[in-house]
C-alpha cells in the first residue's frame, strides 16, 4: 500500500535532500550553550516554528486558462506543475528571511506555473508568449540564492531548467573547454569533466545545489577560486534567451571588439534573460599532485598579513586559500571536540591560545613540483607571521567536509537561532577596519556569535565572509532580521566593502545599489534592462529595484 | 638666429621622435632584396612617396567663433592649438592607410581645434558644451591606433589629455594599486613605479608613445600579457566623463553588484566618453629575479604545440611568451645577420633547418624560485618538442630592442613597401588552421614576406600576429591597400579568429562588427551609445560605424 507523504514547508526549506535532517552532535549543542546561552544540552527545547504542515498557497493561479493552455502545449502537460507545493518550492531560495517565511507557513511569491521546458526553441516561444502577453518569468537552477534573487512577487512562470536543459554539449580536450546546458547541476558536470580527466573548478558552498546557469547569473565563486578564478573569469561564452531575442557569443581566449555586452548577462541573476548554455574553462583533473597545508597562527592579524604576503608573493597561486577568523577557529575547535584535547594543550602550551589563534587551509592543484614549491612558499611565508604548520590533516578533513556547514542552517533555526552569512570584498588597504568594524556591530547582539573567513584571496583585496548565530526575538523574527541585516549592509558599505563578492543582489540587496554604483551608472543599468526586456518581464524586482521587498 | 623648420606630412608619419629617421642596416637591405625582389643594395630608389612637403589642411576651420571663443576661455589660448600642422597631426593615428594619406599630402579627418585641457572640470565643461552645441569631440592620448581610433571626418575638437592630464594620483602599496590620470605615458607611469619598487607589466609595441587612457580605450595587451594579463584584467576603476555625466566606479579585487556597465568603457575607443583617470593592478618589481630563456624548434608546428603545452601545464605563467613562425624567425635571422654564421651551421647541422626553424623567447618575473621552475619547465616540455635551448642572449636581446621595430616601417614604405600588421585571437582548436589559411592568403600576393608571432597567450587559445611586407602597386597605393585589407579580414573571420585581439575596431574594423557579434549584440551595442551618447558627439564613426570610411 503507497503512503502519500504529507508535503510540509519543511521539505522545502531544509537544505539538500529535503527528508534529511541534519542531528547537532554534544560538541555542537554544548558549544551553543556556551556561546549563545541557550539550553540544548539538557532541556529538549520546543522546535521553533518547524513548518511541519502541509503547503496551502494562499494566492491562487491567477494565468487565464488559454495562456496556461498555450504553454502546455509548447511543453507537454508532464512537464507544468501546478500543485500548491511546486509552487511554493519554486517561490523562493534560502534567504534567510525566506525561511522564516516558511516556517511561518507563508508563501509570498509564488510562481502561477512551474514550466520545465524541453529546450531552447520552447524556451524562446515561452519568452515570447510571456513578452506578448506581459507574464512575468523567473529562470531557475537549485533555488540556492541567498539574496532573495528567485522569486515572482506577482505571479508569472517559474522556468526550470534543470529537468531537460542539463546536457554536456561537447567537450574541446584541444582549447580545454565545455560547452554545456545552463541546468546541469555541479556533481553532474564535475563527475563527467573528472572521467575525461578534467575539473571546471568550481565549487561553490552550494555546489551540490546548484547549477551551471545559476553560478553564472549570480557572478558565484567557487571555493577554490583564488587559483581558478571566479565564474566571470571562468566563462568563455554563453548564450541567452531574451524578450528581443537571441544573444550569443563566439569563445576567444581574449578580443577586442569594441564594448562588449555579453558580459553584462553575468551577473544579471535572470533579469534580462535566460542563460540557456555556456562554454567555460575547464583544467586537467590532477588530485594525484594536489598538496594541501594546514598552519595555524597566534591571531588574524597575523594569518591576514601572510596570507596577503604570499598572495602579492608572485610564486603562484594555491587554489583552496582560505582562514578563519579567532571566533570562527575557536567554534570549529569546539564543535569538533578538539578543544581540550592532548593536541590542543600543546598548541596552548606553545602560544597559540584559544580566542586567539586563527587557521589558514590551503590546498594546491596543478604540476606535482608546481604544488610543492607553492605550498613550500606558503609554508615558510607564515613561519615569517609566527604561523606553525600543523600538517595536511585538517585540510583534507576540511576539504571532505566541504559542503557539510550548510546542512547546520536548519537545526540552528530550530533552536530559535537567527543563523545567516553576508559577505562582501574589499581592498587589503581597507580589509582590517572591514573586519573590525562589521564584527563589533554584529557582536553588538547579545550572546551572538560571529565567526569571520576569508576564501577567495586576490593580489589587490580578498572577500571577507561573516558567519553569525544569534538568538532572536521569537515574538518578532522577521522585524528583528531586517532591522539586523539592513544595520549589517550599512556597515560593510560604510567601510568599503562591496555589496556582494558572489552572492549577488537579488531583492535582498537591491535597495542599496544605486547609492553604491552612484546615479549614472543605475541609469545605465536601467537604460540596458529597457532595451533588453521592454516590458520588464525577466525576474521583475530582483537587482534593479529600490523598494525593499 | 633661429630658424623655423619646416613642418612636414613626414614628421606627424614617422614613428617615435619626429626628427628620427631609422637607416635600414646592409643585412636588412639584403633580405628584402631577397625576399621582396626590390633592388636596394646596388640601386638608390627614390622615396617613395616622402611626404616632406609643408603641412595644408584644405578644410578650415568650421566652428563659429563664438564656439571658439567660449573653450578659449574655459582652458586658455596657450591650450588650444588652430595651426595646419597641429591639426594634422591630431587627425589620425597609425593605419597603414592613414599613413600613406600623409604621404600624398592629404589630411582628411582633421579637428577643427586641438584642446589640452588643465583638469577634469575643464573636460566635464567641454563634453557639455560640445553635447549642447552638437560638436564632435576625439579623446586623444598619443595617437598610435592602428584601426583607425582616431580622426573626426566632419570636424569638432581633438581633446588632447597628454598635456595636463598626465599625473600621478596616488599609489597604494598595501592594495598594490596606482592611480593615475589617462594622459599620462607609459615610460613616465613606469619610471614612477619602478623607482617605488614597483611595475605596472603592461608594455604594449607602442609602450613609449602610448598613455594608460589609451590603453584602456583600445582593450590593449602588452608584450608580458601572457603572465601580467590584458588590461582589462589590470583595471580595477577608472572615470569616464560622458555627455551625460560623470561615471565612476570603486576598487575591488571582485565584486557581484548585478551586471557591471563600467567596463562598457574599456574598449570603447573614446566613443562612450572620456576616460579620465584608472586605478590599475601594480606589482613588485624585481628584475634580478628574473629569468630569460630562448628555446629552437625544427617547425612552428612543434613550437605551438609546446607553447599549448606549457600554457595548459598547470606549473605558473611566463610573463613574456612568444613564438615566431619559420618565416618570421628566418627574416630575423637574415636582418641580423646570423644568417651563415657559424652558430647557424651548428643549429643546421642538428636539424634546425632555415624556412623551417621556429624561435621561442620566453621571460619570467616574480619570487626566484618560481622563475626558475617555470623557465626549467618550459624548457623540459620544449625538449619533448624538439626544442633546444639556445641561451637567454637572445631573449635578453629582443627585450633590449623590443620597442624597436615600429621604427622600420617607414623606411620600408620608403621603398614603396606595403608594410603593415593584423592581429586576431583563436581558440587553440582552430589556430594552426588559422595560421595556414591567412599566410596562404597572404602570401598570394607575388614576392611577399609574411611573418607571423603568437605572443599573447592562454589556456584555451592565443592570439597571433601577422606582420607583412609587399611591393605596393605604386599607382594605386591605397586601393591596393584596401582590396588587400578587406580580403585579410575575412579570411581571419572565415577561420574562426576575433576582430582583434588587442588593437581595437576604430573605422578599419567597424564594417565587420555587426556580422561578428550578430545583430542583437550590435543593436545592445547602439543602444548604450545612445543612452551615454544621445547626439553622437564621442569620436563618431569610430567602432559603431557599417559603412566603410
Amino acid at each position: 500500500m503507497k503512503t502519500l507523504l504529507k508535503k510540509t514547508y519543511r521539505q522545502i526549506l531544509n537544505w539538500g535532500d529535503p527528508n534529511y535532517q541534519e542531528v547537532l552532535s554534544d560538541d555542537v549543542k554544548k558549544t551553543i550553550q556556551e556561546l549563545v546561552g541557550i539550553p540544548v544540552l539538557e532541556v529538549n527545547l520546543p522546535t521553533f516554528l518547524p513548518g511541519e504542515k502541509e503547503v496551502v498557497v494562499d494566492r491562487k493561479i491567477q494565468l487565464p486558462p488559454k495562456y496556461v493552455k498555450e504553454f502546455t502545449e509548447i511543453v507537454g502537460a508532464e512537464n507544468i506543475k501546478t500543485s500548491d507545493f511546486d509552487r511554493a518550492k519554486h517561490a523562493a531560495g534560502k534567504f534567510y528571511s525566506e525561511l522564516l517565511e516558511l516556517r511561518q507557513e507563508k508563501v509570498t511569491t509564488p510562481p502561477d506555473l512551474v514550466i520545465s521546458p524541453n529546450d531552447e526553441s520552447q524556451v524562446e516561444l515561452i519568452i515570447q508568449k510571456c513578452n506578448e502577453w506581459k507574464i512575468a518569468i523567473c529562470p531557475q537552477g537549485l533555488r540556492s540564492s541567498v539574496t532573495k534573487g528567485i522569486g515572482l512577487p506577482d505571479g508569472g512562470i517559474a522556468l526550470d531548467l534543470t529537468k531537460h536543459l542539463n546536457q554536456i554539449i561537447h567537450l574541446d580536450e584541444e582549447s580545454l573547454t565545455v560547452t554545456a546546458q545552463a541546468g546541469i547541476n555541479g556533481p553532474a558536470l564535475e563527475k563527467f569533466l573528472n572521467q575525461k580527466g578534467y575539473t571546471c573548478g568550481h565549487f561553490p558552498q552550494s555546489f551540490e545545489f546548484s547549477t551551471l546557469g545559476g553560478w553564472i547569473a549570480a557572478k558565484g565563486a567557487g571555493q577554490c577560486s583564488t587559483g581558478y578564478g571566479k565564474i566571470e573569469d571562468i566563462v568563455l561564452s554563453l548564450k541567452a534567451f531574451t524578450p528581443i531575442g537571441i544573444f550569443e557569443n563566439e569563445s576567444y581566449p581574449k578580443a577586442a571588439q569594441g564594448w562588449d555586452v555579453m558580459p553584462l548577462f553575468i551577473g544579471a541573476e535572470g533579469t534580462l534573460g535566460v542563460i540557456t548554455q555556456a562554454t567555460i574553462k575547464i583544467r586537467k583533473f590532477e588530485p594525484n599532485n594536489r598538496r594541501n597545508a594546514c598552519i595555524i597562527f597566534k591571531d588574524f592579524e597575523s594569518a591576514q598579513g601572510s596570507m596577503q604576503a604570499c598572495i602579492q608573493g608572485q610564486f603562484g597561486l594555491p587554489h583552496l586559500f582560505r582562514i578563519s577568523d579567532h571566533e570562527e577557529t575557536e567554534v570549529a575547535f569546539r564543535m569538533k571536540g578538539f578543544e581540550g584535547s592532548f593536541s590542543d594543550k600543546a598548541l596552548q602550551a606553545i602560544g597559540y591560545k584559544p580566542n586567539s589563534r586563527s587557521l589558514m587551509f590551503i590546498s594546491v592543484e596543478g604540476d606535482k613540483d608546481y604544488t610543492s614549491l607553492v605550498i613550500d612558499k606558503i609554508k615558510s611565508t607564515s613561519k615569517k607571521f609566527g604561523g606553525r604548520s600543523i600538517g595536511s590533516r585538517p585540510t583534507k578533513k576540511w576539504l571532505s567536509q566541504r559542503f557539510h556547514s550548510a546542512y547546520m542552517r536548519e537545526p540552528l533555526m530550530d533552536l530559535g537561532l537567527m543563523t545567516d552569512t553576508i559577505e562582501t570584498s574589499v581592498m587589503w588597504k581597507d580589509l582590517k577596519k572591514l573586519w573590525k568594524n562589521v564584527r563589533t556591530y554584529i557582536k553588538s547582539r547579545p550572546n551572538t556569535v560571529c565567526m569571520c573567513h576569508i576564501s577567495h584571496v586576490y593580489e589587490n583585496g580578498a572577500n571577507l565572509y561573516f558567519t553569525f548565530i544569534s538568538p532572536t526575538d521569537k515574538s518578532a523574527p522577521l522585524e528583528d532580521y531586517q532591522q539586523f541585516h539592513e544595520g549589517l549592509v550599512n556597515t560593510i558599505l560604510s567601510n568599503n566593502g562591496s555589496l556582494s563578492h558572489h552572492h549577488g543582489i537579488g531583492r535582498a540587496l537591491s535597495p542599496w545599489l544605486k547609492e553604491k554604483i552612484g546615479e549614472n551608472s543605475y541609469q545605465l543599468m536601467q537604460g540596458i534592462k529597457s532595451i533588453i526586456d521592454p516590458n520588464g518581464i525577466m525576474n521583475p524586482g530582483s537587482v534593479i529595484n529600490e523598494s525593499n521587498k
